[in-house]
């Protein structure tokens, strides 16, 4: 252990997800083992007030209100981007020119045209990168997975997956970068992490049929004046999967009364799996084996069996939280960057989420199934 | 009471739903005040056997093997038609021309075409037609109809409606009317039921785009070889509503370990509602007027202030069974024939249901929008 | 068939349960294969309007207002009880000496003394009896049992019990014959069926420590003026079976939002099983023998593997109600009758349940336990 | 923020909780607002392996294998102890005549008598001290608290509380300190969870009656042979509460299936509570208040407006995790150092618990009701 590097990290943003990778990090370094140490070198944000907070709160090292100081700093390994969407781009392709690795919140960019051209040059300069899909790193989602290319389900045959929140119900709610024409709406804010949990169970998508609907059409500005709406606040999309399955997804930020509806389920041959992230450290799962009479879909708790909720807890039933998803997701991002395996969720994975967000945009307006 | 007049039964078919009616005829009797007595006059059944026991088991008077005796019979006032779909449409007409009033169990016919028929020689004869969709007559299900109504939702924007199943996992079960290409697949067994709950609740559906698919491409015939399968095995629409409301359904019966997945969520602006047929006596119900940090789904369970469940039961949590909803919808029959409100669920009705079942079925085929 | 004698019944009482009972008669009839037909023969009541009422709604061919003109009635078969609890034992011995079978609803006597007197003269007469616990006649109540029995659980460790409901919440609610201090009480009441249902899956219960609190101190009189109370809102047990297990009961009614919580949870070496009453139509599944990482509660839901649910509904999820547990109460007495096999649930057993209750009551005035 | 005076930090003990312990402080100083720092000071194992792994792993600047050179080491400001139970007496004595401050896992130790005297040894040298019932750090819990306080839930008239798990349900596990004839059994591991949040939503219990069963009679040494186990398996109480409420609680360790059943039910004269730690960023709040045929249990989910889910989260839904639950427990304990607040659940709390588990066992050897 003694000669385990550190990398030094260099995080950008200090809001919600700031705060989760600050807690991420240092959760990580205490719960798993991973090739590398990890130090928290510098925080930017805009204003010294935050930064200068962020960096005593989390443990920063230094900070700065310019994030390209960052990028100069041939100490920092790693740029960590949670800065508002519209700024990913310029920040992870500056970060990736200057030889950092790159591990940037949801979504890559608000077009995908942009992503790829992140994921390019990202690869170009053979840096390893990350995109914060973090519900996939739920060990009972990991469980799943694996249940499903174990074939304990049979052949898979049917998909329904959903994200559904209602913090945009309210009419009254000002127009922001959510309701953005460019790279706003709910597919591509909720519905990006239903096409990444579709993909992650059952691999590629090969069609999609969008719904994409405008249902509060106008909001006001912050003047208060009324401003017209055109993103969706309801998308729904038929799927068709490589692996013969047929399925579905919706996504709705004005489902009244869900926090985080964040729910799959699976059905196939032989067995069948049902998930809610509402109640995430929990999976059902339904096997046609067991004798008539007897079969029900099973409440699996998780527990030490499902890695890696042991290295959190040696009991079961102890529940993770949400940061610790974000732990999970920083030890397979380090693991990548150590080279023990691929990228979990990289930068070309980020591009093909946002192209599969536009193909079903492309899909509701030309209404008319597109070919993935 | 004394002058009460009694209605005569003819049922046709004593099957599962020969059973179900006979049951809601005895229940509906002894626990509604109708207009109208009910005698179990005469049942039909193809042999002699199951016609004689269904007549000694239910209590009928008489029997008959052939089913146009209880047409001649000047006595019977209702024919009860639980025969095989393919028949419904040839019983109706005939009972229809001999006068009687019809109740039909769901599909009313395999074509909508037929189905329009058969409901315009109804009008035209005036008289009172029933169809079997019984998920509707249950008290929450009416709850939930005048809570929209009502507006304890506010404005109704979105609409997630499902009917799955799995008795056609087991890719062995062997080819029957259910996988006939006229009239067979699952969007008219099980759709049938998610499209009425839809426009119950929310009133007419105005556009769908369908995908209905064949997951099972091939089914064993009775002698064991293979027979190859068309029909749907899942289906889904986007559904547009009159109201403004988007949604959509999804009809599955392959969806291994689910046996009753009646369900739906709607969402209003200031409300929502989540049902479930696996738990029918329950409806969960959130509320924006709550204060804030004691919002929440809401478990109410079925009581006598939800009517009809106190005619069942003067406690609270006592719970009605399937064959009660059938008594309900038997009572609401009888009130219509009574004149005391309109069909509740008449030929026209399940006209309509056909008919948005064929243009989903069209709008797949086509893939493309269809406004009904 | 033909020659299939008809039991001739003779309905004392029509309220809740008579009801309640009056619609089991019919559906029985319908559903079972019994060795007897059911006559509903004649029924009384205290008024003329009431009995004449039921009479005609529930299809008695004759009524009374004496209910003594039952017992005359050299026709009828079944003396059935619903009247109030202070008047059972009178006419159950009345019943009983002029030779009629007796089918009393719960609770068999206020007082085991009097049950026990009741019990011993049906032995005298050789007539058989039914008391009312219909919980027990639930098909996922019999799996359970089924289940312990075949090890299914291994060796059974502990038991928990509740019964709890909120009817009696309300403070202001008057003094009623619940809260007579002879045979009142919650224990009676509502810990009457969870005492049933303990001793129905574990066996025998061999020692009791009890703990019965009188929480609301005052009611008020029907004139308006305190009443103080006496008797217990909440008992809770200790219990001991003689299969070696440990395990307790509580019952409640004023569990405030509660509305039949008669619940169970039993825990075996090798498994252990979950019920709710509020969802009956499930029971709940964890065997150790699954394995690692896929263990978890099953939730078994009530399908035609589960007898007699088949003979209500060939398919699974339908799910029963509340009146069909009294049909199949029903068809386990005529059952009895016609020889073929014990009574499920008579006088003897009655017996002991007020017994149970009687003891758990000293047991708690001692402050000790008290031995079965 | 600049002059914050830095708590320094020593641990004994690395395994779950000592990881638990390191994890809490990491995501305490991140996520609230502390009246000081935190330092990982030095870390105490028995062995120079764990010791070393567990500073390098959790950031401790040093580590021992005497864990007395901790309180010799003037830095530091808090003892921390995670080691065995049997070893929290001398370790606390010592830590407090250092002058340190002393943060104990629970059981603060095995008998009453000896956590009596370290609550008052601590007492007479000021030190602030705290024992680890993380539980009632849940923010659902606290929510729970509040609401009762404040007379949401009316008079409260009756509880149920569990504490069961199944780790012990293996008769063949071999003996260890859990069935310690001293200290050992399921009421003072899990019950005395279950106490301890009775007491926090109820206040005061001022009377008890147990029964603690031994349920496996024997359990093998660790060379295999059977050694007698005299120990409690299952154990229950009735409860009197000093507000007027009864209650009861169990605690099992043999509840096959279930993996953190800390369950309680609460019931009010005006409204209802219903909690799992299954699912415990859930709380279940019944109202009289709402409308008639409107009433229902409401899963209320956490969100920021249950401090301090805020704090770890600006969304709701997002949950908390075990491991969340420390951080709040070690920021509650460092306000009480810095003066902010009362101990949260100091040694005298530790020993009302103990003092309340023997109580109980007393109670039941003497099959009697004992006062406290």
């Amino acid at each position: 252990m003694a000669d385990r590097k550190t990398l030094k990290i260099g995080l950008i943003g200090t809001g919600f997800m700031g705060q989760a990778h600050a807690l991420g990090y240092a959760t990580a370094e205490k719960v798993f083992d991973m090739p590398y140490g990890l130090s928290l070198h510098r925080v930017a944000d805009v204003t010294e007030e935050a930064a200068a907070r962020a960096a005593h709160r989390y443990g920063f090292a230094g900070w700065t209100t310019d994030w390209r100081d960052l990028l100069a700093d041939p100490e920092i390994d790693v740029i960590d981007i949670t800065a508002p969407n519209a700024l990913h781009k310029e920040m992870a392709l500056a970060a990736i020119a200057a030889g950092k690795h790159v591990y940037c919140e949801k979504p890559l960019a608000p077009l995908s045209a942009d992503a790829r051209e992140m994921a390019q040059a990202a690869k170009a300069a053979s840096v390893v990168t990350q995109v914060g899909f973090n519900y996939l790193c739920n060990p009972m989602m990991t469980l799943a997975k694996q249940m499903i290319e174990a074939g304990e389900l049979g052949e898979i045959r049917s998909y329904r997956g959903i994200h559904a929140e209602d913090y945009m119900t309210d009419a009254s709610a000002p127009h922001s970068f959510r309701t953005d024409p460019v790279g706003g709406g709910v597919l591509a804010d909720l519905g990006s992490h239903a096409l990444a949990t579709a993909e992650y169970l059952l691999g590629p998508i090969t069609g999609v049929m969008g719904d994409c609907v405008t249902a509060i059409n106008s909001r006001p500005r912050r003047d208060g004046s009324p401003a017209p709406v055109e993103i969706d606040d309801v998308s729904r999309a038929f799927l068709r999967f490589d692996n013969g399955a047929s399925g579905s997804i919706e996504a709705n930020w004005i489902a009244t009364g869900r926090k985080m509806q964040h729910d799959f389920e699976v059905h196939g041959s032989k067995g069948a799996l049902i998930f809610s992230q509402e109640r995430f450290n929990e999976l059902h799962f339904y096997s046609t084996e067991e004798a008539p009479g007897r079969r029900g879909f099973r409440k699996i708790e998780a527990g030490p069996e499902h890695d890696p909720y042991g290295m959190f807890c040696v009991a079961p039933g102890h529940q993770l939280g949400f940061n610790d998803l974000k732990a999970i997701e920083i030890a397979g991002y380090v693991g990548a960057i150590g080279g023990q395996h691929p990228e979990p969720f990289g930068f070309d994975a980020g591009t093909r989420i946002q192209m599969l967000v536009e193909t079903i945009l492309a899909s509701s307006a030309a209404a008319a199934w597109k070919t993935i």
